[in-house]
């Protein structure tokens, strides 16, 4: 088997810190090509460009990337996959990595990442697919310390295979190397975001919102990613996109319908 | 107990017909209170606003509307409910119902749906909710078929209690009211969109994209949404939002991390 074909994109832009280490650690590995938003696209979730328009254009990013053909997109993450698949890439890739993204994607998160977004609907797809986030939002924040266990992580993917249906959703905690403890696979904590909306009003008199909010883990379990980045672990959810509760369609079936 | 408290909002915009007759069922129910976005919103996922300002505004659509309290949103589906909740509601609601979308959010779609994300995000934040879709994306869309299988279910989410992290995902066949079978609780079907994207050149000679697709349903399964739907069934597919696939947990802990 020749190198595999590694698809590379991102919710943070194609010329954020966190994509470019991805690439540098996928270059090691095999074939790479990259697809990523023009813009920022945090919190876009699962978000598809249905009525407007799409513009890809490739470009080189850093001397770095000599070899590697990239292209940024002017629509979501997701949006960012499907052109891919359909119209950028020569052939079906072997795996999508999405990252590393500039902030968590643990426990509730996941649901409003657009990483993970992206990684899913490669997943949809049919391609193995891994988000990579850091537990560190700032556009400076140091991605060096997980490169061995990316690596890893990527290659172990790659000669086992993910599970149909799958895709890897792994967290980083912000810790120097040698205080990182290794790997834990775990299911996604409960948690919540307290909201609260910083209400202003603009220069014209208008009342405007900001929303912030406080992260509340809801979790007391051992067994989630919450609960392995704040011991030092890399979290790998596995995470799947049939959403159906079926331990509840029973309880269901009791209704008066 | 009073009347309940009943949160109204959906993704295809406050002057949407779907969401106009879901009011007019709602106000049969309880006390309604009308938070949706100010334009489109569909596929939109779970995206929401981070960095940029939401603004808000009372207003009154219908005569059909009176004493109902009713606000628009410049935010996505999922940016409604927040702001509802903390910002704009005198309490905490019942129970939030999102649409009558135009168009599915069967099998797949929920990933994408605007509609489910802001129901989705009601039931995060502890919120019974439930989003109703009609297969049929005109704007004409004939709701009125669906008018008491919609009161019966909201009514015996109400009674019953939706299970905790859970949120209703029911999807509506486009058919006359006499050939509508019943209710049915299924799971999610696999399926997919086989995209294609129709290139074009702009007047000043830039390539763009109009992503499109065709539906493909994996799974022939007698027991999901779309064998429901197409058998002339109201598809009720309890939905959740651990993502996590439990049953995989075992198999990635034999991989060399």
């Amino acid at each position: 088997m020749g190198k595999p074909l590694i698809l590379v994109t991102n919710d943070d832009g194609i010329t954020a810190p966190g994509l470019r280490m991805l690439v540098s650690i996928m270059k090691t590995i095999g074939e790479v090509v990259v697809v990523a938003p023009d813009s920022p696209q945090s919190g876009m979730g699962h978000a598809i460009t249905l009525d407007s328009t799409l513009y890809s254009k490739k470009l080189t990013i850093d001397l770095d990337s000599e070899g590697i053909d990239e292209y940024s997109c002017s629509g979501t993450p997701a949006d960012c996959v499907k052109l891919a698949l359909q119209e950028l890439l020569p052939k079906k890739p072997d795996i999508c990595v999405s990252g590393i993204n500039h902030g968590s994607n643990s426990s509730i998160n996941v649901i409003y990442s657009g990483t993970m977004s992206a990684a899913i609907e490669a997943g949809i797809e049919g391609i193995p697919a891994i988000g990579f986030s850091l537990c560190d939002y700032t556009w400076e924040a140091d991605f060096s310390q997980a490169k061995d266990f990316i690596f890893t992580i990527v290659t172990e993917a790659l000669k086992n295979g993910i599970p149909k249906g799958t895709v890897l959703n792994v967290n980083i905690p912000k810790l120097k190397k040698n205080k990182l403890k290794g790997i834990k696979i775990c299911r996604q904590a409960k948690a919540n975001w307290k909201e609260k909306f910083d209400k202003r009003t603009n220069p014209m008199g208008k009342v405007y919102y900001w929303l912030t909010g406080e992260f509340e883990l809801l979790d007391k379990g051992e067994d989630t990613d919450e609960w392995a980045l704040a011991n030092g672990y890399i979290s790998v959810v596995p995470t799947h996109f049939d959403l159906t509760a079926h331990h509840v369609i029973s309880e269901l079936n009791t209704w008066n319908l």
